[in-house]
């Protein structure tokens, strides 16, 4: 990356932890599937909500990963739902006998759920259109929480939902990364940051020190450092966030000097 | 996959959730680093333990992402580690400022930490061969909670440690992998377990009503169905779990049978 290029990137001051230092809103991620825990599918959605909450100025502090069982889902969401501003679901919203999350979700918040109208209408308009039965199986998919708002499915129909800070989304990445699309816009997001990087191909061994000092001197600054190893080459991304250019660029300038470019 | 070719798989059964149905020893992991929670870096450890603990007979139960917060990391492991058998955490043990995993731990266990000569002897004799300084920065990677057993890093030498039920891995990918590959041999895992799969090209919707007659006739059994849509094809692949063979070979045969194959 040039020097002066920003890119906006999630905060965090090493000088600081445990706390959200700039101030934006947090959230947590509740991963829900047993075929995610056995190794059968790889999750992509977590990788996709990090970079969609960090564009957003929304800090993910925390990703748990559950399997399909109604008192793990249960007490997963209570925990995420008290600690953070924000908890994202993904996965077990689908017709099958598996899906058990949105009445989990619904335990949770100790609310009855049922085949609610408007998702069921939803679902009639959907299904009329494909020529589809809109049988038994397929309505799972309308229950939703009283007072819950639906989340836009423009892929496959099937709402999500929102219900206290927790936003209910499948598990299908397509469908997922839609559904996060319909909610993002309505949240608020924090101040956008700003970072550099420099692509060092130095062991992070060697240049521990300078980081070190550089930052203990820099405390509003947060000093990434990413070791890579590649094709037999290995090296050190370093990365330095804040929300002041200037600042960034004199750290960047220090470190470049230090470490000998 | 043919009928009668069986492969091993993590067991789940519906009918008895929230337990491990077949006493196999339980896992949890813990993947520490802000580059993940930031969307900077996609992680790829969770996808590969978890293949490698189901082989083993071991259920991954739960998975936890946090960030590189001394507090966050040491909650975490208490809770991971008092729930479940085996506590496999990745990242956060480089020569950084911000690699404080294995203080982290140590503070968890409330045990001393300091440079262990058995592992500075490992750094020693590997920084002698690649004619590199063994620096006050590298020397933090022979940081050790005392009573911890150590786990071997043929890749880079920087071992990784093993305290009560806590195996602590390096982040990079090649030195995660090559370190459960040292751990795994060394924990006892389950009974074998098979799996058959159907790849249908019709939406769950469709078949939900057969599946959950299935499970309901076969509580042995574990029965999963996991939709997919790419490149405008959609369908849904079903697995069969469980520990014998002709049981999965029955249920297979029915639910063929009864969605018209």
């Amino acid at each position: 990356m040039k020097p002066g290029l920003y890119l906006p990137a999630r905060p965090f001051k090493t000088a600081q932890q445990g706390t959200d230092t700039m101030g934006n809103p947090t959230a947590a991620m509740l991963v829900i599937g047993d075929e995610i825990l056995s190794g059968r599918t790889r999750d992509s959605n977590m990788y996709f909500l990090a970079g969609e909450l960090t564009r957003q100025g929304i800090d993910l502090k925390e990703v748990r990963v559950v399997g399909d069982e109604r008192d793990t889902i249960v007490a997963a969401v209570l925990a995420l739902s008290a600690a953070y501003d924000h908890v994202f679901t993904s996965g077990g919203i689908g017709p099958t006998h598996d899906d058990i999350t949105a009445d989990s979700i619904a335990a949770a918040f100790d609310t009855p759920i049922s085949v609610r109208d408007d998702a069921r209408a939803l679902l009639a308009a959907h299904y009329a259109k494909t020529g589809a039965e809109l049988n038994e199986a397929r309505l799972r998919m309308a229950r939703i929480p009283d007072g819950a708002a639906l989340i836009d499915n423009p892929v496959s129909t099937a709402p999500g939902f929102t219900i206290g800070n927790v936003h209910v989304m499948a598990g299908v990445p397509t469908v997922f990364e839609a559904m996060v699309a319909s909610v993002l816009p309505h949240l608020t997001g924090g101040a956008p940051l700003l970072s550099q990087s420099l692509r060092l191909l130095r062991g992070e061994g060697e240049i521990a020190t300078p980081l070190a000092a550089l930052a203990a001197d820099f405390p509003d600054l947060s000093i990434g450092s990413y070791p890579f190893q590649k094709d037999g080459v290995y090296g050190t991304n370093i990365v330095i966030r804040g929300t002041e250019g200037p600042q960034i660029d004199a750290a960047m300038t220090r470190l470049a000097r230090e470490v000998g470019l």
